[in-house]
């Protein structure tokens, strides 16, 4: 089973990380990280360098596909090359995924028209404007494409494909593997959980690369 | 504010880059990936190839130092060097940190003796042997050592950092950046909470990459 996740400059890289050290563990799983063009690509703030195993162009047999977000999405989703790369894949696919803003680049190739879908929650009002029906979930799974929401939620979403990939004991094992019983310290990881104040700061100030 | 993690041959790549995704938020803060040897390393399975942006040696100031786990720790905890240069970093650091196996390196450089600490849940007894006194927690704060369980514990170690570092408000809004509002699809993720028969999977087969 190739399980593809495309990296490009920009993305957020527990995007792609929380995914990818869920799913390579999938037993006989192949993971292969896929840059849109070939050499290093670097994260939103580039501190992370990340070496892709393949360019995108180079890539054969995609059974699962994993599109992380980042403000690098914002350049994808005009990217032609990318977009029919996307949709030649998703021809193929027994999963099309995604995490955070990562939607927007299935969006953008035409694959959510009409279809639930979700994305980080600063970005849902772009996602609708996609014509995806957006839903304020953390995981979203309609037919083949599965959607998750904002950075972290693709650890939620891995370990849900993961049960349907490997069956439910196989899912759980990697769920303790990776000891994923997560104690938040705070109860704000949502926008309808955080103060007003705390929503406000995000959206103005500190997390520019959370989309 | 110097936040630097050790990375190395057969780290988890989720024990490095959640801590990472949280504090490369902080206002003020600058994080490094240090490598133990110069050039790139690669994670524990191979897949993930990462660039460096330092060499260990070369790094100068540290405030807070964040040691990740993985198999690679097997090596790091017989290193001279680096076991010497944590023991440095430690003298003149704020925070010393650790995910998953990564205690196993601050306990072999001698910093955790009759030290509550924690660690993934198959390495207890190893790092009990080390002279830690090894709790069954998420995450352990002991004077300015602050380790967490394995793999994706480091996610709320270090929201719970950031609160330490730049208060609650913005560590609030650095975990609704990343919609840290976990829904673990099962609850297995811990060895108490898991089915036995599936504690056996993991110890036996399915994640030879989670120490």
């Amino acid at each position: 089973m190739d399980i593809v996740c495309l990296v490009f400059d920009g993305l957020t890289a527990l995007d792609a990380v929380g995914p990818y050290e869920v799913l390579s563990r999938v037993p006989g799983a192949t993971f292969t990280f896929a840059a849109v063009e070939g050499g290093t690509v670097r994260t939103d703030n580039g501190v992370i360098a990340l070496v892709p195993s393949a360019a995108m162009a180079d890539v054969g047999s995609v059974d699962v596909l994993v599109v992380p977000g980042g403000l690098g999405t914002r350049r994808l989703v005009e990217d032609r090359r990318v977009l029919e790369w996307v949709g030649d894949a998703h021809g193929t696919t027994t999963w099309t995924t995604s995490v955070c803003t990562g939607s927007l680049v299935l969006a953008a190739a035409g694959l959510l028209d009409g279809v639930e879908a979700t994305t980080h929650w600063s970005e849902r009002a772009t996602l609708s404007a996609y014509g995806a029906t957006v839903l304020a979930q953390r995981v979203v799974e309609r037919g083949k494409i599965m959607t998750a929401a904002g950075v972290s939620a693709g650890i939620d979403m891995a370990l849900t494909l993961a049960a349907r990939l490997a069956g439910p004991d196989v899912a759980q094992a990697i769920q303790l593997g990776i000891e994923y019983d997560p104690e938040p310290p705070f109860d704000t990881g949502s926008p309808d959980k955080a103060p007003a104040a705390v929503v406000e700061l995000v959206r103005r100030h500190l997390a520019p690369a959370q989309t």
